[in-house]
């Protein structure tokens, strides 16, 4: 067994932008050329999440929604009344809904559904750059 | 060290159906003669998800109507109107609460508490087969 | 590759009461040697979550006020009523939140944000000793 880690440099419009990695993440697994083993997903930052989810529209929609009701840009918090930028409710998103996820490996590739994409959840109030390493341990 | 991946299949009722696993998950643990290492659980799919709880009959019925709460099975998605399937609720509950957890193994046991049962919830909106995927690393 | 499991044991207040682990954590991961792999982090027993956050005070206020929003500990819920321990909300926040977290380790540290601690949160109704386990796997 051995481990290969690599990253994943992306662009994100904040506000619980949802990007898909499902592609980039298939692309390095394939490359590792392992057979069995696992892949682990994790967003660098306190404002960003991993899950899994069917990647379509309207469903992006519901999920953007939903963190709205849950914890709303327009809500009042410590946080942003201490450090005034305004991001307490990225944090709270993040935090509930956890830097990563694991993803097992069979015959070269990850075992997911078919409508169920990888994707990274960027909360905070502003476009920024985001950071996701990749981490494949295998066989 | 090396890696051992085992599949469950299982019937559910959706609707944030929650079935425990540990004794299955115990059995396989067992069965591979690992001393250390831990253990990924991953519900295949975008409607269910893996956690830990307290099993026992009052606290299903507690978690089950949070989720309620959370998502309501009535709730109006644009994913269900888009796609007709009547299951936006299913995917927001799911993609909140993830689709896997990883647990230590130590003396050949699942280290968890006495009151820590390892369980699948179905949150999908009819009965159908499920596939948990199990791997175990360890030596 | 190897693993190595280790044992936190500490004291904490209950009600969502938030410890930031990353300094333990970090001594732990360069006393493995380990240059290359991850990190798992998991929470014993079903009223405790392991996730990260910025731990500084204002934020630790919002999350914990937003976990009361969510699930509140005045709540009615059958599990209280059925065992009358009065942790019903402890275990419904600890089982949405999930038990644990992976984090990579790469030239011998946890890859993680300069505002991104890793934190344990334990939803119990009351002050009690808390076990999380540590396991490091790499080479």
């Amino acid at each position: 067994m051995d481990i290969i880690t690599k990253d994943i440099h992306l662009q994100t419009n904040g506000f619980s932008d949802i990007i898909n990695l499902t592609p980039k993440i298939d692309s390095i697994v394939s490359e590792t050329g392992f057979s069995d083993g696992f892949c682990h997903i994790f967003a660098v930052g306190s404002t960003a999440s991993i899950s899994t989810m069917e990647f379509e529209p309207a469903l992006v929609k519901d999920i953007k929604e939903k963190l709205e009701d849950f914890a709303s840009k327009n809500m009042k918090s410590h946080h942003s009344e201490t450090w005034g930028d305004d991001n307490g409710f990225s944090h709270i998103r993040a935090t509930f809904m956890g830097p990563g996820i694991t993803v097992p490996i069979r015959d070269g590739k990850c075992i997911v559904g078919t409508w169920q994409q990888i994707v990274v959840i960027d909360h905070d109030n502003r476009s920024r750059k985001r950071h996701v390493v990749v981490q494949i341990v295998g066989k």
